[in-house]
């Protein structure tokens, strides 16, 4: 095959950004310093590439696989990595790896944000001063106190593990669940999340999205959480099923609800509108510039990794 | 004197309920198993009852004090006691009992709440969602990471170290700033709030309001916190010169406020109304059932101390 000279000069190893139009890599050009990058399947790189970075939600499907055929690592920019055909990955001998632990402080900080929020009602408080009802109505509504509260962490991997270490500090109990009983942790173990939502005030779903896992938070375990129980979701939208999350609220069923994601984003169930203690957000647990930082770093590091020989950073586990 | 009958037969020590109409004491049946309870200095109780209960922010003046000239103990409902005249009681040799640790964790988790509402823009971005904008905006602006952020308290007592205790389970570093130095605290001491601003992000006040702390975060203070430094206030109003805090906000000169307390609540700046980088809330960060819990214990505590000759469970101490 011939080569053309400047290939021949640049010691950098090619590098697939692999991005639905939606999704940049705001690393783009710290990356340019170690690989050279290109963006597009059709390219004829594709066909000699050894790795791939796979842009946020970006789907790697077989037939993604097909176009690559000396593919041998998928580098993933997020932590739980749904959107990629595992079984295919692993089936063609190609290595995942995810964003590891570059996000996990900063999504356990926005668990503990949307707790303490539904608990005490900050975002709902924001709204009735904003609104001027404060001088009208006078006090508002108690909230209720999170020191105390048993908390029920679901996939206690990374992100759960800095999540039970802050609430804690609060006063909070802490158990989980989790696929196996984790060896190494003290906290009590519940083999499947119906038990553990009967034994909790709050469950923090915090696991990768799987066959196993979709709709792990069902209607069973919401009316085993209870009137005064919380769902907080940092996850996944699909980990929930929704349209019972709603139901539950509407009616009363259920405390109240944090969530960062959703099944169908960025679609999110008008119901939830009308409802104080239901905290919203646009699946923004992970945005900071010091997760970018960190995010920057892993992708390198498993980039130089693999093209070294040498372990990878962040070999993706499923918890 | 005369006495009545059923005066004699009733062992409970009269205690006057002393309160502005807008604030009512939620425990007034719990304490009457075990006080005779009154609550109108005109009552012909006054001159001989020995105890009262402040609620709230009632005012208690040397005007009070004329008509209760057997009073020696004052049992306020709340941590900061900036309503009482503090050397009038002194004078009269009455003693000060205030809420003790009683708010002190819901207070401290209300700060973190808050803190973390600025940072990662939660409030916000529940407004965001509920507007309706995610659909149409697309990403929402990154907010930044609480790990790492040094944390500067102004004013550690009770409350400030609950707050201290929280953010380093954070990943946050800590310095303070009191009236006097702790022996018994590890974490840096600055003797003036302005060297405190210098070397933090974040500057949590929650020390008490006296003459020597009205005003304390003045517009030297806000200059040396600086362009992306953040105020939180779970402390009094008055503790902040407003009007600067809103001139450093409307023009982007300080990064952002939470603020549960206002120096003329319930009104509150409406310049403030338009701003994402603050959180706005009506003075309800002791506000939980089990605060009210806490409290009723402490008040009957310092009660039936008062009346036995024990000493006071919680003396008002300044910080």
């Amino acid at each position: 095959m011939a080569t053309e000279d400047n290939e021949v000069e640049d010691p950098r190893p090619l590098v697939l950004i692999h991005n639905l139009p939606s999704f940049k890599l705001p690393l783009q050009d710290r990356l340019i310093t170690h690989f050279r990058l290109f963006d597009s399947l059709a390219s004829p790189e594709a066909s000699s590439v050894r790795a791939l970075i796979c842009v946020g939600p970006t789907p790697v499907t077989a037939d993604t696989l097909d176009h690559l055929p000396s593919l041998r690592l998928v580098v993933g920019s997020s932590a739980g990595l749904d959107h990629v055909d595992l079984a295919e990955c692993r089936r063609r001998g190609i290595a995942v790896t995810n964003s590891g632990d570059a996000y996990s402080e900063n999504v356990a900080d926005y668990a503990v944000a949307l707790l303490l929020d539904v608990l005490r009602r900050v975002s709902a408080a924001d709204r009735f001063v904003r609104s001027g009802l404060w001088p009208q109505m006078g006090e508002y509504p108690l909230g209720c106190k999170l020191g105390g509260k048993r908390i029920g962490i679901v996939g206690l991997g990374s992100i759960g593990s800095e999540v039970a270490k802050r609430l804690v500090a609060f006063g909070c109990t802490v158990a989980y669940n989790s696929r196996n009983k984790k060896p190494s942790v003290m906290y009590p173990y519940y083999a499947n999340v119906h038990d553990l939502a009967v034994n909790s005030d709050v469950l923090i779903v915090c696991c990768a999205l799987t066959n196993e896992t979709h709709h792990i938070i069902n209607k069973d375990v919401l009316t085993a959480l209870g009137r005064e129980g919380v769902i907080i979701n940092v996850g996944r939208g699909a980990l929930v099923d929704e349209k019972e999350l709603v139901q539950f609220l509407v009616q009363g069923e259920i405390g109240g609800a944090g969530l960062d994601v959703f099944e169908n984003e960025p679609k999110v169930p008008k119901e939830l509108f009308a409802l104080d203690n239901v905290v919203l957000s646009p699946h923004l647990a992970v945005l900071t510039p010091e997760s970018f930082e960190a995010l920057n770093k892993v992708i390198i590091a498993n980039l130089k990794a693999f093209f070294s020989n040498k372990p990878l950073l962040s070999p993706f586990q499923q918890e």
